[in-house]
């Protein structure tokens, strides 16, 4: 008893989803064919659609459907100011806190040499040529505060400060409305080292 | 900062699929976008093709690609016994035992109403008359020992029997809870050569 070829590919093709393996290829593979036809329809759709769809923004190279994305063309945020992020989600976040009110760079990624990912895996270079004209005065470093995340941040601040850059990294700290029983040690000696005068 | 349409959409898609929660979902499609475009198409690609390809064997209901699946057309196999599991992996795992001769009924499934999964939601009128051909001495129930795997073995046993079809089930040398899929083929193969009248 073989697998039919087809349904062979498409657990093949499941398998390849981050954190997916053959277990749940396999019960996505039958709920699919068995249960959810028009699922796996609509699934096929969105994949070839965006792929036609989906590029970067040309300024800040989040994903967009058009050359510059909705932050880029509003003329009211303060273009000298860049806050780089990792992901599109990172961007949406801190979009949510209304705290910023520049423009974004997004990496897509973050260095990661156990992964593969060095600087040429990432927006680095269009990152410093953004950086560059003329118009950026401060550059706000948000990567996440992972190992991986701090040394991009501190990778990418020895390359904008070579350029005359001024860098800033986002603050460590407690979380707002934090108890300090509750938060992990490194935080908390974090939170100390860099307690600011009141 | 809204997200573009196309990968709204393809977040949305793969947020159907089970097990996979709405983070999951915005991870994979970042993941396919941004590193694994290949992957992608590739993935759209085995989607179409398993949707045009993919039926069911007419004689025992697993998945193929053609009309009757290579056990069903074995003419060695032993044609008077029947045995009744209820997902085509559980088919892939008793062949493994070699303990097993006869032919197969695929269920694609198990009564379940908690999920609204009731008698016309599973094959079982087919069962009914495929087990009523004349052929079939035994029916030998194989689903799963789980609680909807057993409420289906009762079900299934009354109505086959209410049709003069010796019925059994397989031995209980399963772990009570356990599930074909994941049990070792030793065990599995104890449970089919001890298998009971019910
Ligand atoms: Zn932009
Ligand atoms: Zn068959």
């Amino acid at each position: 008893m073989s697998t039919p070829p087809s349904l062979h590919a498409l657990i093949a093709a499941l398998k390849t989803l981050p954190g997916i393996g053959p277990k749940s290829a396999q019960r996505m593979a039958f709920h699919l064919m068995q249960r959810d036809q028009k699922g796996a329809a609509d699934l096929a759709t969105a994949l070839n659609n965006a792929l036609g769809k989906l590029k970067h923004c040309s300024l800040c190279n989040t994903f967009a459907e058009v050359d510059l994305c909705d932050v880029c063309s509003d003329e009211k945020r303060q273009h000298n100011l860049l806050c780089v992020v990792e992901m599109p989600t990172d961007l949406m976040m801190l979009e949510q806190t209304l705290a910023f009110h520049g423009l974004y760079f997004v990496l897509m990624g973050r260095l990661s040499p156990l992964d593969g990912i060095g600087p040429n895996d990432i927006a680095l270079q269009r990152l410093l040529e953004r950086a560059s004209d003329g118009v950026v005065e401060e550059v706000i470093l948000a990567t996440n505060f992972t190992t991986e995340g701090e040394a991009t941040a501190h990778y990418l601040a020895e390359m904008l400060r070579a350029r005359g850059l001024k860098v800033s990294r986002i603050a460590r700290g407690m979380p707002v409305g934090g108890e300090l029983e509750h938060v992990d040690a490194g935080t908390l000696a974090q939170a100390m080292l860099e307690r600011r005068s009141v």
